[in-house]
């Protein structure tokens, strides 16, 4: 039997999307569950494959088949193709069974021609009309089908309206858009060399074959190869009578959401327009109505929708965006699709849906995409206030949210006016790990410098708190106390509003909202914590972090920077003194005063983190960090440890480094002073003592970073845990501790197995282990990937969604090595990727035990964490 | 039957190393080939795994078979142990199969007590000579078997000289040493609380056991475990019956060569003390006679040796290294080893042995220590000059050879200078590419910072210059033209000498040496070629370096940086220009005006390398490079370009990178400013035509640097191939030539079946591969790697051999990975590796194709890459 090339819409499924595209699955879908649809056709996924495969001819067979479906399309409609009484026009569209850039648009009023033109306005009784529908379809058809440029027709256009002397289109009569027509197929002759195509027959092959070319434009075979989207799906092919919205009072077309997409509340949304075309909608010179109006205006139309879209949500079991015309009197359907909806409204609508026993629980998990839950979980801008304002500067969206206040250029200043009462909005060419703590206590920061992954970025990220940063349009003099946008100033103390979400930075004040967290989130969040494989931790380096984090759900903390705690201002100073000191024996002293302060902190931090891991990674940056970068501040630090500036200038020149990403940090500080990790150790495991005494139970992770190879990571190690026997056997106290290691670096990724040996667990820091796979510098690499992504050379910023088949190649491998050495070696991420849906469903492909993120995104994780365990189980959405 | 744990001397043969040990068997062969060797037994390394095996104790068996053949060898010497007549007194020494550091040393004169030494003073007629040998032999008992410091009876023998009035020990008469035996006994009775063993047969068995505890000794494992060696080889015992140099005017002690290990001239060369034991010769008191002498001395001991030796020689077809010993008159043998050369010598022994037929030429290639012909290439002090001087400082040798020069403090005052007539050594704190001209003309550099791997040190191997770098002890004042050196100082325009070998700075001149290579050198470069698998090119950017390249051998250019070139101060402000451009535009303009001067370098390269490949690098390193780094420079340079300071601060700001190693750089700047590459391809193509038309047969190799994945790869390469197909089509010429790219960054490793779909040759830059992969620095990372090695967490350098388990990992996969996509894909390394016997070694293992080097290095990786493969084959060099 031969293969069917053609399939009638009532003929087809929405299961068939493979074979008849998405479009022409939802059409089908429509007509077989007795919607009223416009008749039409479906020309296969297969038809256009074969179409490539012989050459790109369209067979014998394939026409036969087509002319034969055209017949009955013609008996249904009781219209006739080309027809010079009653035609049968049509609208041609593509339809993949993934939607993709670069194929063919939409070709409306296929089939009109000199004939049935006159029969069309005859039938209208409205010659404008037919001739704005003719001179429309030869446009679309040059341009879409043909590719003949459309700024041809419109320049033609507008001479026409100049001669007339009016403004719009709609001024025009149908004399004038008769003439239009002549002048169309003028200009189709001259680009072409053949007549504008007077059979309709003509120019649906044309138009058929235009849009199997399409398949293989190089937009679209570009999108597929970077999406990973075989070549051999092919597109289908949509041949739809056409029903008109623009024929009178009783006629219109609308577009409508069976829920309400802002809010997820059960009520028909949308709007639609009397006498109207679907162009007309999108084009907004006219006002639409609300769809509630229709009800008095055609109730039965209404009526009818109303029902009919209740049967589709209920078929579908999602809400459904739907496009509608009403041809005198009558309802038709022309599309549906699932509606996007923000993630209040998915929330709403999930759960809404489980009561009401259209879906389950996973399906509900998975209707709620977790990048879209961000926006609640910052504050935000009044949309409306927003609207109005005219932002004097964007940068990169480092960290979303809203943020207004007093403009101050130095952490100092943020802090005196902090606490002075003032709201603050620190702005620096860029921050540093100095500035902690003015970035603590102000709303949010602008940077002129740096990019997504710059300290101010990851900082504000981490604190959850808005930021700006690479604003390079922002010229700072922060030693004079303003910054200039072009010509405007803006002086210390004037108040600016940051929008971290689109990154733009408003002159004055915007009225934020903080946003609510309704039930709904919760029981999202519920289900999905049931449902995940992986756990959520989070990055918390304080107990008020740790706090933050147990509030989101959080279940262990998987990392807990110490040097955070180095930077505040009562303890820099000794932290100054260990860096400074000149003779072991100065060193350990600074490290015995740091000793109980950073006992305090872990005593803290796992009684708030009872009965949960709690993974402490030992002191990481360069000590350069903890200096300071300016003469200014060389005096006066100098001053406060009692040493001449020069001293203090020598051990700076000292500490410097070319390439500090690569320099003298992580575990290669304890290797040269071990007298820090034995402090640490020492202050990590008294801690737990003490907890544990308090009829707690803490869980204690202690991590080295940084290692490269089982050597080095082995004697850091023996370091910690010859500390650690000691002070636990002599209190008696049996404390639950293991050591394990960050794998950061390629070369630990390599030897993983050997690692895995004495190291009893595994963190993947995928922010470094991406800098060196890749070879891309975190602070510097925003000026040439934005580069990389616009000529297509990267898919996604690596910093952002890991790349899973450079730096995931290395994390797999580590990951299966490492349990060749230890069987169920606890591994887990605490990179930036950590809190990214896409990286979490990568992580979740290479097995990790737990991803670990930012307080303020571990509500996201926890959702992108059920959504990758059931997708890896096959579930989806629908 | 049981196992043969113990082996007389005569038992033995060289080929039974494993079981006897390397001392062992090289007694065993002496004997076997009739060598007068005093009797000896060796017990075998089996006896040492059982020891262990059996929780540390000697069993029956073995001490069976330990007394029975003691049995025997009384029986042959006449001698008894312990006896009161003629008491047989042994050395014991250790004796693993490789020798390794921490084995227990040699103990002498075991068999003494008080009963024996009065035999032995009795025999010897020589009281103070028994008691010296008693009181040794407790101090060397004491201390190898027991550990007892040895400290404490060298304070005794000081108190003891002090209370007689003497200086040296030879002072000393028999009644003091009497003395001192009573002492020393009290001080072993002191430390253990047991007698000193007055048993010949407990002090052996104490002895023995002691070896084999030596075999698990820290130090011994540690060194097993960098160097890969098994821990259950075990180490052999030689026992051995004591012979006496020290008995009179017929007796004596020596150390001899069978050929002048300086020169490889054939005739005996060596030395022997009369009336001496071994470790007097090493005291270095007494001043030994050549060898020659002794034919007068004792002319029939001399006969006998010469021709013993000549026989060993034969026997063992290598230049030995004899011990020897005559008891009054008569000969012996006491070890024999391969002898250590110099280069020349191990050249000249190779050939002639050759010449002699006594080896064939593979082994006479693998005769000669690649590492070892570094002192034949470069110049050198002359020994004697060089002895008498004291080094103001040290630093790290970081290029070889000597120079000698007016100290001058800038790159300016360097060419100025050189210009002048003088010559110059360059001293700066660190040097940048900014400098390369004054670095091409000065005679060798001196760094106060920065290590193996700095600038200074890459350019100064690179050019075959002398250089110290990291000087840590030179404090450097550029702009007031004088360094110190503790209270030292030195101005501009004072003469210092550098020993690149050693790393030392001498104030004032030292006469050099400039080394002849001869034509042994030249068969053996010779022989090496046509073993070798792997080619040898050379890393060269100007046609002087391809010229010195050539006369080293080199097979082709496997580097040639393009940037180097753009450093010349006359081109230098056009890629100023290009850099600070503002548009497209003048971008353009200033890369026109360097195509010429680019089109001409390669025309030169090419022209020099007729019918060789040369591997030509695309722009690499990040454009701040090429700008001023001090405020007086951007001054001039602004000045240079028209443009003002501020303009090009702005500029240098922008191009500011935290990590310059992870950042703009390499084939980013291709996609950045593909006009640079279109340049650069514009003018290798049109070089390769214009060579091509004047009879030579260019073989064009363009490389792509830096790509981490393909789609950044084909971007560039696309750019390239169209550009060249261009230039080629419309020439007529059909030129060869082949893009691809440089294996660098770990991504590309990992991706790299991707890759090499479209890229044809792989060239691995394995300096930058080490810095991503392990995440070292080459610039920072000298301060932390020296500790890296002295607590054994690394075993080498990894920017000087390459790192085989990491680094070398993502070698051999992205070969393995290319060669699937491209069969037969060229690979070769170019980074300094290159030039490094034991990375070669690593290379031909890893199957490249060749390696590039600095043209000096050439001939040793000529040589390497013949040990390489031999080595692959199983060949040995005995």
């Amino acid at each position: 039997m031969a293969i069917k090339y053609v399939y009638a819409f009532e003929e087809g499924a929405i299961d068939m999307r493979a074979l008849l595209g998405g479009k022409g699955a939802g059409l089908a879908e429509m007509t077989r569950i007795g919607l009223p649809v416009p008749e039409g056709i479906t020309i296969t996924t297969k038809a256009c494959i074969d179409y490539f495969d012989s050459g790109m001819k369209i067979s014998d067979e394939i026409k036969t088949q087509l002319f034969d479906y055209l017949g009955k399309l013609e008996e249904k409609t009781g219209k006739k193709f080309g027809g010079t009484e009653n035609p049968l026009l049509v609208s041609v569209r593509s339809g993949a069974a993934i939607s993709m850039p670069g194929m063919m648009d939409t070709i409306l009023n296929l089939g009109l021609n000199d004939a049935s033109v006159e029969a069309l306005a005859l039938k209208s009784d409205n010659r404008r009309f037919a001739f704005d529908s003719y001179r429309r379809f030869i446009m679309m058809f040059s341009n879409v089908a043909l590719d003949i440029d459309s700024e041809l027709f419109e320049e033609e256009l507008a001479t026409l309206r100049e001669e007339k002397g009016v403004l719009l289109d709609s001024e025009l009569d149908a004399e004038d858009l008769e003439k239009l027509v002549g002048i169309y197929k003028s200009i189709y002759k001259k680009k072409l060399g053949t007549d504008f195509p007077d059979d309709p027959m003509e120019q649906l092959m044309i138009s058929v074959e235009a849009i199997f070319k399409s398949w293989n434009n190089q937009r679209a075979i570009t999108y597929r190869k970077i999406n990973d989207i075989p070549n051999d799906l092919g597109t289908a092919v949509n041949i739809q009578s056409m029903v008109f919205g623009n024929m009178g009072e009783t006629s219109g077309t609308g577009v409508a959401f069976t829920r309400n997409p802002a809010t997820g509340e059960k009520k028909l949304f949308g709007e639609y327009l009397v006498n109207a075309q679907g162009e007309d909608l999108v084009a907004g010179i006219r006002t639409p109505d609300p769809i509630e109006k229709l009800a008095e205006h055609l109730p039965e139309a209404y009526r009818q929708f109303s029902e009919s879209s209740t049967i589709l949500e209920t078929h579908c079991k999602d809400l459904q965006d739907i496009e509608f015309t009403i041809e005198e009197g009558k309802l038709y359907f022309l599309q549906t699709r699932n509606g996007n909806r923000t993630a209040l409204a998915a929330l709403k609508v999930a759960v809404d849906m489980v009561d009401e026993g259209l879906i389950d629980k996973k399906t509900a998990i998975l209707r709620v995409n977790p990048d879209a839950l961000e926006q609640m979980l910052y504050p935000t801008f009044k949309h409306n206030d927003l609207e109005s304002k005219t932002p004097i500067a964007v940068g990169l969206p480092a960290s979303p949210g809203a943020a207004v206040g007093k403009v101050y250029f130095t952490a100092d200043a943020a802090v005196e006016h902090t606490k002075a009462g003032e709201n603050v909005v620190l702005v620096r060419k860029q921050t540093s790990p100095e500035d902690i703590e003015g970035m603590h206590l102000a709303k949010g920061f602008l940077t002129s410098t740096g990019g997504m992954t710059s300290h101010a970025a990851v900082v504000a990220r981490g604190m959850g708190k808005c930021c700006i940063a690479g604003c390079e349009a922002v010229k700072v003099y922060e030693e004079d106390g303003y910054f200039t946008v072009g010509d405007q100033r803006i002086n210390e103390g004037e108040i600016i509003s940051l929008h971290g979400t689109t990154g733009r930075v408003y002159h004055g004040a915007i009225e934020t909202t903080q946003p609510v967290l309704t039930g709904d989130f919760e029981t999202i969040m519920k289900w999905a914590d049931e449902e995940a494989r992986m756990e959520v931790r989070a990055n918390a380096d304080t107990p008020n972090d740790a706090d933050i984090a147990l509030s989101f759900g959080a279940r262990g903390i998987g990392l807990c920077r110490t040097e955070h705690m180095f930077f505040e201002a009562s303890r820099i100073i000794e932290v100054r003194k260990m860096i400074c000191a000149d003779t072991l024996e100065q060193r350990q002293e600074a490290l015995n005063n740091l000793l109980p302060v950073q006992k305090q902190d872990f005593v803290e931090i796992l009684t708030a983190m009872d009965n949960m891991p709690v993974t402490i990674r030992l002191l990481d940056p360069p000590l350069h960090e903890f200096l300071p970068s300016t003469e200014e501040g060389v005096i006066e630090i100098a001053d406060q440890l009692g040493i001449t500036a020069e001293k203090l200038n020598v051990r700076i020149n000292d500490l410097h480094e070319f390439n500090p990403m690569l320099g003298h940090r992580g575990c290669r500080l304890s290797v040269s002073y071990p007298e820090i990790a034995v402090m640490q150790a020492t202050a990590i495991i008294q801690a737990g003592i003490e907890v544990k005494r308090a009829g707690k139970k803490p869980l204690v992770e202690i991590m080295v970073p940084l290692a490269g190879g089982s050597r080095e990571y082995n004697y850091v190690a023996g370091l910690i845990k010859e500390t650690a026997a000691a002070i636990v056997e002599e209190s008696g106290v049996d404390l639950h501790y293991m050591v394990g290691t960050m794998i950061e670096v390629p070369r630990a990724a390599i030897v993983a197995a050997e690692i895995a040996k004495e190291a009893e667990f595994f963190s993947f820091g995928t922010n470094d282990l991406t800098q060196m796979t890749m070879g891309f510098s975190r602070d510097d690499a925003g000026k040439y990937i934005d580069e990389y992504l616009e000529k297509k050379l990267l898919d996604r910023d690596p910093f952002q969604t890991i790349d899973p088949v450079g730096v995931g190649y290395l994390v797999k491998m580590a990951v299966a090595e490492g349990r060749k050495s230890r069987s169920g070696l606890e591994c887990g991420v605490c990179g930036e990727h950590g809190g990214d849906p896409q990286s979490i469903a990568f992580f979740e492909e290479a097995g990790l035990d737990y991803v670990s993120c930012s307080p303020f995104r571990v509500p996201i994780a926890r959702l992108a964490a059920a959504h990758a365990f059931l997708g890896s189980q096959g579930y989806s959405s629908h």
